[in-house]
């Protein structure tokens, strides 16, 4: 007895679909993704017409999870994203997208550069509110075109979190990790184990084996796998009755700056100034600032600018003593 | 037959010093570290008359590691330096007494705050020139008045790097490793395992046993020891006749900036405008950047600001083909 | 208000005490370790008559940690073990101390050898049932006595750990990390890092702060600390009602055996004849063997011989497919 | 102008060419792999005729990997090795295979299952004298006839370095690592980061980029590629003018014992009697073992057994003053 979950696969852009022009250089290829995918063994044709699938001629659908068949539908944007020249307009669409559809299909993929990636997850997890289904942000660092290449790995791993598992938040997948969205971070430029969220644990790893709560079919039952261990780092669904939404009014005039020794009062306050509303930080060790900035920030503190205060460190958090909140008192 | 090695210990500031003042905050308390070393057993006062030693009143020796004696002078900064307001000003000061003692010593330890210690240690490896002695940052999370802290251990393996190896650059030393100076970043501001060198070997770790071909005398005779694994990734002597010497002429103009999506223009010009010469731009993954920003990088390059262009992720590199100079051509 | 909490420090033997005797080979030496940590910034001497702990004079006392007092004694072995040669009398002998002086301590801290220290640790969590009250096995790569020596950071963050934290179970605390008594495994023979638990969880980690549930006071007054990361992977304390027991019925008759290649039948033979009463096979990936070996294994069984089949991989576990059981059925 | 290498693939068995059958089951398919490839994206049907490659029926063709085309042979075993029952004769076998063929190809892949991978990589690295070409040992934890899978990146990778890399030795090539093939273990079960050399370097990462003075043609004209990254630990081309030369009279009657507390003297001796001529002894921390075993190790020495002492832990060694000819002495 199939049971059936359906995964839509939105394709904003990135390295993924990319392939060389006549000069060597990587560029977008519009249209090209979906049947490279239907062309590949990430399509089952056997199933498309196995009932209770009848899949439309728009939709693929992966070779059986234990009884599972994960239906997926490409929604191409019409203008491929550039990973570097990602704005707010953009989140504002991708999270629309996902709220147009977000109670036809079981969970989400999101195929995008991987310059941003990681902002994009963070931003998305924000703007998704009272989310209860995945949201799996992945992408690729070789293109799905190139022989050798880390796309099919990510993107099938994205569609079987999307699809058969319990995840009600918004995930960086790669290089066989699950990671929470917003403390991801591209830790290197080079590597396919390009994402790594160093201050928090990873939510999940795809290996062999399933052993996972929350896998939503008998663990039993299922002959090829993943491993998911790290299930109390997962977010809880929330108990209360609030409904999905999605907050679009993102506020532009944010910024974030890091702090080196030799920054000048005027480098610093070009960020604060106007319009500037809010300035994240990256400070010194547990929160420390040159102390000739205190009384600019102190200003801009006064103007309304909200300041929040981060650590530079990859690990560990801004203590208490120092945070910005502390200028203003 | 006792081999006397002679470290100059400059201590500029910083953690490993404090001491809580009545409100139980850390504060740093001047002439109070070379008693309490002195009073401990980081101090062997009976080698004190032992001939060739001969200690002055001032100096301080380590037991016998081996059979190598490391004498050590700690020259304390009368003001000490807050690492949160290090400058210009203080790289060339801590550069110069280096350069007044670099005949006179066999290794340098830097005791220094760990807030800017990476970029400390960075600095330096430039100012040094020909550096054929090692130079050793260091510092602590938790102060050497407290009973629970790292800095002993810190501060004696430095000494021991400083004193008994062969090591021609500078570098950190903590919690165990050794780092390439300008290579290191501050990893955790919670964890006394606070630094790490994610793009480049370590050069040595402090274990049991000595392996070590840059220890200058026989490993046989070593029964306490390090571990020093990485020989290859030392830097080599250079064998140019050049002399040592000291560079000062530190240009200040120059700032780093990290990309985020929604950087402005009037953001990014700030950061080029004059008196800014020099620029190192933190860019996405191998080196991209939000392609509206590229004619302000143009107009700041033909005015004769130089621009380096270095990943924000930790590991890997900028590609060639996004080099800042393609700005320019 | 000071708070006052005991630790029980069982100091059965180990590199930690040892010094070098004239040939300068590593030898315990009785009675001197006490007199050592008495004379250290382990003992607060100021604390000694402050009430309301009016120490007895084999009591020692650390600086006060927030306003708890952990007050420990030192009960050392008079024949200090050997930890190459550790034996079920051994680890008889230090449960039933244990259980001896269950209800008057807060805590415990096994001082012992690193060779076998993990086997103790794992074999102690299985012989103290109903473990309400934390038992911190730690040990030193280097000894107390040496002036570079790992020993004081082991011993001092075990009994903030077994004094302080609601931790109800056998740990490992080794090199600033907590780990589960019997998921541990030494790692190295040479660094200082010697202890990990590849397999699970690390239960905490001591860093600067304080982050702990499970610490017994509010953390709002810790001004030192520890950072205890992994709150969900620490036992819960059993809600039943059992008492603490200790069991000592240890069968000796139990081996463990890594498979390779060209091992024969007569040497698997060697391992399960009488009085062997059980086997634990390291086996495999995910638990296979030769299968040559599988009908003397089926014969073992039939006589009644246990046989648990463990991987040889640090990580995962063998399949259920694959499980010994299955050998008999 | 493209420039041919030639890779022989001994295809001796493993999970990497498993189906399932009607039970679920994995069993070898014979004769399947071959073609499953030729259909796949690691044949370059578009250069079959192309010359100067003009292929046999037999052999494939890789894309290009820059102007380098890599044209391999697959030789599958008749009989597929079961890992789990690797025994000396096969590991003669395959040497004696890459001994035929050594002169005509420039590099050698064996695919592998993995349980006993590691084993073999270490045992060929000795056999196989005088080694001036790549033997790249791969395999996969899932099928290449699943949709996920870790089979086509392990093989490509494995090719690229047999065909374009100057790495005279015998490698593990794993989940984008390159190992040497004496110091790899299995570290998981169930991971697809399977193995690891914990106590030697990697010798290679396959990423984005090429870094690699191994790399046999100029690493300009490479636009997909591999970071190979240390260089310095891959092993040197022999100067000496010996030839190659496959050494295969390989004694069985060698073993290797893991020790534990409660070992007794039958069980040691069992491993100890004759016809055993060597016993690996994988001995406490720093190559401790218990007392009461060392008579028996000495008879066992005085008969002519050798007995090599190496360590538990998976980084470090013994130590000097516990190598096994002290036991002689």
């Amino acid at each position: 007895m199939i049971q059936c979950k359906n995964v839509l696969v939105l394709y904003v852009g990135g390295t993924i679909g990319m392939q060389r022009n006549e000069h060597g250089v990587y560029v977008p290829v519009p249209n090209a993704l979906f049947q490279k995918i239907k062309d590949s063994d990430m399509h089952d044709f056997s199933l498309e017409n196995h009932l209770p699938l009848n899949l439309r001629h728009d939709e693929l659908v992966l070779p059986l999870f234990g009884s599972t068949a994960v239906v997926y539908k490409i929604e191409e944007y019409k203008v491929l994203l550039d990973s570097s020249n990602m704005s707010t307009e953009d989140w504002i669409r991708i999270s629309k997208d996902i709220e147009k559809n977000y109670y036809k299909f079981d969970g989400f993929v999101v195929l995008h550069g991987t310059d941003t990636l990681a902002f994009t997850a963070s931003v998305l997890s924000f703007m998704l509110q009272n989310l209860q289904k995945p949201v799996i942000i992945t992408g690729s660092q070789i293109p799905i075109f190139e022989t050798r290449s880390d796309a099919k790995d990510n993107f099938l791993a994205s569609l079987i979190f999307a699809g058969c598992y319990d995840i009600p938040e918004v995930c960086v997948c790669f290089a066989n990790k699950l990671l929470r969205g917003n403390r991801t971070t591209k830790i290197s430029s080079n590597l396919l184990n390009a994402f790594d969220s160093p201050n928090y644990h990873h939510l999940g790893n795809a290996g062999i084996e399933i052993r996972c709560k929350n896998f939503q079919e008998s663990a039993l039952n299922i002959k090829r796998g993943f491993v998911l261990v790290h299930q109390h780092y997962i977010r809880k669904k929330s108990s209360s009755n609030g409904y999905f939404a999605v907050n679009t009014s993102l506020n532009c005039n944010v910024g974030t700056l890091t702090f080196f020794p030799t920054i000048t009062s005027s480098q610093l306050e070009s960020f604060l100034k106007p319009p500037t509303e809010g300035l994240v930080l990256q400070t010194y060790g547990a929160g420390n600032i040159p102390s000739n900035n205190i009384k600019i920030l102190q200003e801009a503190v006064n103007r309304g600018v909200i300041i929040v205060n981060v650590s530079q460190c990859s690990k560990g958090a801004v203590c208490a003593d120092y945070e910005a909140g502390k200028v203003n008192s």
